[in-house]
């Protein structure tokens, strides 16, 4: 596989990747979608499509496509070689005709990229290539998207710190943050789906105007149809299309890179998404918190006790890559002239990782929340590790009409000091300073009556301090992934 | 208005930017809609909304929503000493909402920012500012789409070389240029409008849950609603979005930034697609090109004869910053808890950026089609720089099925080499090879007599070589603003 | 001041930034030292050293360099409208020249930034920006690191829970942690210093070849010097350099941006040094965790109760925000010809930003460690939240050996489980394993005689399980910052 | 080699990269020391330089370093195996450990990886990775300097047009710009050289702290040495250094990503300064402009007669990725904890993305200068075409001493204009406007008698317009490599 022929005979092959240092894809439907054997294969069906739409529109013998089409396997090429012969031209295509030529019967040979350039190869494999990793890819959001609907509906009520700037709030639910999660992810489904149902073929010739298919229609007789909707060019580009189940561009694209950067921009967004789900596991999987934990930790090879939350950890990684790559991919969308020098040639791997890895995030993802354990009886037992001091927005809000602003303030802001001094719930410091005071009331009562004891208690119940947590939660579930252009 | 109070005494505000290093900006109605003042006032209408919007729903008396509203003149407030105080607390809601509350009559002064957390502020002032800021930006594409639609329409037949990898490649047309950058900055129009039209409002008060709504209704005695639709956090939210004009969020979005990561997306892609229309206009610009030219150029403070591509070069400085900052905004996705420590603050200056530079790039790019100066016969002397090798594609087209592909191929290589050595023009190289060459064609005629002088002129005509260039061009052009969800 | 002149009236300054959106830098030495005013003064503070170095060499009579330094006040010029009439030629020199030129004696007029480019003033005046940015930033960095060095020495043996994939792993000392912190601000502190120091004045004129002195030296009748050393243009870049305090550049540097990818680097360091400071802090300041907390922390708009870890959040927003500034300049780096159209342009925001970002992380920074309140009963006490897990790796070191290592494991295993499940430290519940073990020892000794008491509660203290930690602190505080080039 | 065990059997191994989209380094010296054959010899080189560390400290037999050497050979290991292992731990060691157990006899097996972690080893592999690519890579900058001082001494004199934003500026040299890419390509070496020099090993155990290394010589009865420097997990780090010719690092490094960030900085240096060279080539080499040339251009799958400057266009293609890969790893370094789930595992692929395509971009820098064709015939002939205004600067400092600032711009301006309509060299342009004028001088004398012939052609002639050119490319000749640490 890895032999080189002649001049590159120097070649150890020592430069393969295989996912040793990508774990958050290895053996993954996206791992194989991008390897450089899926591509040359992509490369390939690009060419066979070619020449079948060609013989289509009259421009090649149906015997040529036929030729074309059967020698198109990847494994009866080299990429190996085809990536050492690439250095010349500074793309694989260039090899690739020559090595597909060959393999054809002499008929067929010249009808093998007649017409057409390198870019319209690459790009046109690149999105094949695309569509092939994205179908998993919103396979495995699906799934995501589905956990999370379970586990937001079963938790729809059961309460937990909400925590802001890394500290307690006031309460919410899990069933909200799980909702929340899902949005999300039905938010990168959608535009995941848009940019995958739009995936355009390439087809553009030399310089985009698909002229040497008019010079190969005219050097073989076909008769020139009339100008406008029956272009030549134009129809062989519908046909092109039609032949790869790809969307037909108005315009050939080499340097129009619409749908590169609306790639990035998908995928970005889909690693943030997941990067939020990663972000709050990671937290609440902590050893202080212990609120949610992996279904199955990763190991450790110091440490026999670790249970590591492997897939969030995974996923975290790659939020923090995806970004940088799709910030390649808007910048080469300032590409000069008909084909620009190094801008297209840089978008090549990082579209390519962007959706390798976005892939193998999904793909965690999926594991992770088809597996994730709820310790709600921590959650429980967290709201009331500040004493009380989840409700004081409630209490303020009680407080602030009966006695004045300033007064409630003050008397808060004593209780939370004496509950966190002494280590007693607000509630009973909140007592205790009520019952310790002589000013009366501005309505005249004693502070002592102000607040009833089954009423401060139920003041002071985070449990009951959820706000429009669960209508929420409800709403939010009612979205599915029908409705792919809802914007959020 | 830079006279910070009391302890800020030192402060000298030295700080102020006002766009010296900005010139692609500076002056323009993005800068304008960007600036502190101008977020002060979204600020301030975020407040003055809200309290009319609890108003609304029974939360607050009318008479507080019309004294808020009253009050919620930026010009009232210090928007430098706001800054300085926000360090304390990390946002400048903070000290906002104190000098709001001393800026109305006491009795309205409990209902500002009642229930609310800063964050429902700064997100709905953010939507505020991008909201007034993408109109005249899109406003500033329909303006260059028009003038890019006459430009294509003009030049719809004026041919031009192609150029690939900085070399000429085969002939264009400046119509399918120009077409091809209109269809960028429509794509750019169809992203920026669909992300305008679902900036939405925020609101969750401290945690996400509007929970500190449902205090005050209760503390006020606001009979309970029924649960599901009626949830009053919800109605609330219905009715704050309606007073600003932004779309109703499904969920509070404090921790899912779809809105902001869309707008990243939506300017990264615009600056990179204007970035595509400057890059053209730099190359051909240059001084040894100087097929187009801007039609102001700008000056030097060396060179009285220079003659700058200015706008151009702004466009371009933007194309290289705004993916960079985009990138930062979909890492802010991975977003901790309930409001994460560091992601939330880290989005606003390079959001505001985003959108600044990107509204500046607009204005320019309009600008600049509106004067371009296309200098169609440097064009047209251009297709002969190559001396014929242009069309050397249509040549091997038309050959190779006359000679054999081997045969074909020498003897265009044969001929180029001889064009190139004696400055020739190809037509003539070909003609004294095929006469001198005394091997017979592969049908017996003698090599004399294959291309007779008019087809080997028409043959070797670079305007005659244009492929669908024209088609493309009309079909691209009957592409209106109209469609917004076209993909391309 | 912010009066437009003439034909800039429709203008309403309302694009001015006062530092509303940065908390991080409001009112800060960083903050001051890069706005508008101040590159406006470093501007003028070119073009006067310019026309003084020109006086030295004989170029400008001295009284034009006494004029133009006597007339370079930033406060007598219009940063609104240099930045309003930058946008024609890109630059804001050009206006300030002119505003200069007219703002002196009208024999001083003609040698206001004779024979310079605008970019010599641009880039001189960027790096003084720079060089008087950075020398408050490396107070900050001192004042952290000698807090920090503080704060290690204190706790060089104290020990807290070492934490890895979010989980308890085995114990380490705050002393050492801290200690980490400060290596890591006193490698920003020698990369800045480094950056600092190489700092240059930029001056090359239109093209870089210093040609324009040449021609004003032969309109003078300036004796024209002998070749190579004593070349006038290099004389005078000397003395320009020494004028300005900065370094003399080898070449002109107009596209051979060392400079300012420097700076990129180093700031970005800098950020994300001080980042993984913030990172820990606001890790060991979760409310679940405690083990510290910022001296004073923020309020919050909504929750009374709230004490927010302020400073750390706003360094972590400064980590998120500059490698993606940094790396916009290392972009810019492929600069084309003698001056690039829209690379150099793209630079001045991004390198701004950073040093306004960074010197407010330092600030805080500096503010972060001297207040830092360190909790250590209550990293005592979290070294038992395991269960005695913590010390499972020294367990098994010790108990390998004398059981094997199948069987080893599998006793931690099951008393790792025990422990957990009853609750009960490992210590316990591994005697109680070898005590009901009846399989005999490998040396034939009765499981029961293993591990003695004593011995078994040795192993099992986490504070007795800090291998290297007191030494490598004490080693790593022998550290000065005096080892500037001391790689780490 | 990719025969997957047991539960991988679904594998089909059809991820592996093998350079098909990456000719910019297929086949070089950075693609295979960064592959993942490479990268697992690295970690195995690690393990064993660990051994053998131990056993030279006293922690382990001799005997069971030479197996553990002998067993450390990448071939025996399987990669595929490894990579899809390493997915539920995150990370390729935890199955490394396990093979190479298993591969050494039993009495060796125990100290395998002993005391150490992960992290120990992938950070360790990751620096001889590096180590291993920069050497050759350090050698292809030193060949390109080589190359760029031969051509800037044989074109030390040579004239060209200097360009700025697109336009002639004023005359320039093409030895200037050669010595000016060199300096770059010297920083560039500088930098890289000063990190490779400094690449340390890791080391610290579970949490940084060395503990397992002490409990391992606790349980074989080591005797505990002296504390402080004798300390003997420091013993241990510095034993370790010196078997891997590594630095030892102050403190393990974990989570002090100081050499990560060096090396990102080094390598976005690195590629833009090697982009600066591809983007002058890219310009040059234009065909309206064909200044300069590759040795041997590029071919194209559609043109026979494309010659392309494939080498610039791969290093400008590097030039774009590796700012946003070297972003990524500064953005890594704010780790939270002893060791980060997520930052660190985001460094893996980056950091060797940065490296490959670094190195791959060096060998083809050093081939490009090699093999660059200069032609100074058309510099030469470019300089006319401004026909004179690229003088109009020197022009202007002579006119305006002898008619007064205002007189001469008029003069010049109204020359320019007339030279370029009728399309006269601006000598001819200017002798007719002062012969056609009436307007004596300043001095008395005609127009006529300002200028004689011989002066004017003196002052027009661009080459005799270089300034300091000549001077600087000299001076900046004389820089040498040895030089390693001067700042530019």
């Amino acid at each position: 596989m890895t032999s080189p022929s002649g001049d590159d005979s120097g070649d150890n092959a020592s430069g393969d990747d295989m996912g040793l240092l990508a774990p958050v894809s290895a053996g993954s439907d996206a791992e194989a979608a991008t390897g450089d054997r899926a591509f040359l294969q992509a490369m390939l069906d690009a060419e066979a499509a070619l020449t079948r739409a060609q013989a289509t529109v009259g421009l090649a013998p149906v015997s040529a496509a036929r030729a074309v089409t059967a020698a198109a396997q990847a494994e009866q090429f080299d990429p190996r070689s085809l990536a050492l012969r690439a250095r010349s031209g500074g793309n694989p295509v260039i090899p690739l005709v020559a090595d597909l030529a060959a393999a054809v019967p002499e008929a067929a040979a010249p009808y093998v990229h007649r017409g057409a350039t390198s870019q319209d190869i690459m790009d046109t494999a690149m999105m094949l290539v695309a569509s092939r990793t994205l179908t998993p890819l919103l396979d495995d959001l699906v799934h995501a998207a589905d956990s999370l609907a379970d586990l937001a509906a079963e938790h729809r009520a059961t309460p937990m710190p909400g925590r802001t700037l890394t500290q307690h709030a006031v309460p919410t639910t899990f069933g909200l943050k799980a909702a929340g999660w899902r949005s999300l992810v039905l938010d990168a489904h959608a535009r995941i789906s848009a940019v995958r149902d739009s995936l355009p073929v390439q087809l553009g010739g030399a310089a985009g105007t698909l002229a040497g298919f008019h010079a190969y229609a005219e050097a073989d007789g076909v008769p020139r149809s009339d100008p406008g909707q029956h272009d030549p060019g134009i129809r062989l580009l519908a046909t092109y299309a039609h032949e790869l189940g790809l969307a037909e561009p108005r315009l050939p694209w080499h340097v129009l890179r619409t749908p590169v950067a609306d790639l990035g921009a998908a995928l970005a967004f889909t690693a943030g998404a997941l990067g939020k789900l990663a972000a709050d596991v990671l937290v609440l999987a902590r050893t202080e918190i212990g609120e949610l934990a992996e279904g199955a930790g990763g190991g450790s090879s110091a440490m026999p006790h670790k249970s590591n939350p492997v897939r969030a950890t995974m996923i975290a990684a790659t939020a923090r890559q995806v970004p940088a790559l799709a910030g390649i991919l808007f910048g080469s969308m300032a590409a000069e002239d008909e084909r620009p020098a190094g801008a297209w040639h840089a978008e090549w791997q990082p579209l390519r990782d962007a959706l390798r890895l976005t892939g193998g995030a999904a793909r965690n993802a999926a594991d992770l929340t088809a597996g994730l354990k709820v310790n709600s009886h921590l959650m429980w037992s967290h709201l009331g590790l500040t004493d009380g001091l989840l409700v004081s927005e409630r209490l303020n809000a009680v407080l602030a009409p009966l006695l004045g602003r300033d007064r409630a303030r003050s008397l808060l802001v004593g209780a939370s000091r004496r509950a966190a001094e002494l280590g007693i719930p607000l509630e009973e410091a909140l007592r205790e300073l009520l019952d310790e005071s002589d000013e009366p009331l501005p309505d005249g009562r004693s502070p002592k009556d102000l607040l009833p004891p089954a009423r401060l208690r139920a003041l002071t119940d985070p449990t009951a301090y959820l706000g429009s947590a669960v209508a929420l939660t409800d709403r939010a579930l009612r979205r599915t992934t029908a409705h792919k252009d809802d914007p959020r």
